[in-house]
């Protein structure tokens, strides 16, 4: 049995847009809960079993999956036949597995602090910065309209979901607008943004 | 083929203790490449093919494989003989996938963020800190040596590998300093540490 814990509007809606791409919507439970918001409405749902009160989770059969790349990469494995994964094996597997790292690793840890306005040179050692973060996406698309090449991936999923999620801090790197608008015009992403809007209308917000 | 760029004492330090655990020391070149220190010494190497000249970075066959924890699960299911990971359809692999990504998702964050003592509400919304951090990891060893259990895994040589290379911030949780030290104490790890130590002999160091 699979259950995913959500949130509307947060880390978790790419998450129930993953499932819809992978045609198993209908097969994962889905858990709406309260989670603290940076307007200081909401708060820690004690229905979430996450240890910090954090979307997205995943239960699959008891095991608890957190961390959005970690549940992603996890989903595509358990439904590989929508082919937005790379099998074990698969040539450019390491490469896939290194675009989700780097998403966590990397572009969201940059991501908060450019919202929060932050700069060290510890920060910029470890991390680089969003200029940085920009060349990497820009190199990968010069020749291709996704990440991993010609066809779309998780590696688009979410890596792109960072500039959806807040658009303002996008680079000014080549092709980049164009593949987060594309990644962004997915049937997946519509029906997962009209999803939320009910939740949050349902819940009266 | 596969070649690992690394340089001594820093991060890919553990991907070479992580070859040794997997049996794959000697099929796995190793180039040996200079990389900026935080002292300021050293530079950006010419021959690291890494956009931004980090290590560690794995090429297999020619593709490029970047972020340690995606190397080091590339690694492990590319040598699944040693047992150090979960492979596909496991019943605990998702945990698996969740402590590599909480590494360089969380307790990397955190570690850089204490270091540099930042401190911030979108940092703490996002990351959490270092005593969440520790709930973390004591909660999964309150009954078990290892993350994932019985079993020292890939988890628990990425994720222990935080405080063996900065101690001085690992928090006081129960039952973390003795699995830090569990993990350290591996024969794989000496061997590794030996590795680094005639390297920057050799190079006069």
């Amino acid at each position: 049995m699979l259950t995913l814990y959500h949130a509307p509007r947060c880390r978790s809606t790419r998450i129930v847009a993953l499932l819809d791409e992978l045609g198993a919507r209908d097969q994962v439970s889905v858990e709406v809960v309260g989670i603290p918001r940076q307007d200081g409405s909401g708060g820690r749902d004690p229905r979430n079993p996450h240890p910090e009160g954090k979307v997205p989770l995943l239960v699959h059969d008891g095991v608890e999956i957190w961390e959005s790349t970690a549940i992603a990469l996890y989903l595509t494995e358990l439904f590989p036949e929508a082919g937005l994964g790379r099998p074990v094996g698969a040539p450019d597997r390491g490469r896939l597995l290194s675009w989700l790292a780097w998403y966590g690793d990397v572009l969201e840890p940059v991501m908060v602090m450019t919202y929060a306005q932050l700069d060290h040179p510890a920060l910029r050692a470890t991390f680089r910065g969003m200029e940085e973060a920009g060349h990497r996406l820009s190199a990968a698309l010069s020749g291709a309209p996704y990440l991993m090449g010609a066809d779309y991936t998780v590696a688009d999923l979410i890596c792109a979901s960072a500039f959806q999620f807040a658009p303002q801090y996008a680079p000014d790197a080549p092709g980049l607008a164009d593949w987060v608008a594309r990644c962004a015009d997915r049937p997946a992403q519509h029906r997962a943004q009209r999803y939320d809007a009910e939740l949050l209308e349902a819940a009266g917000g």
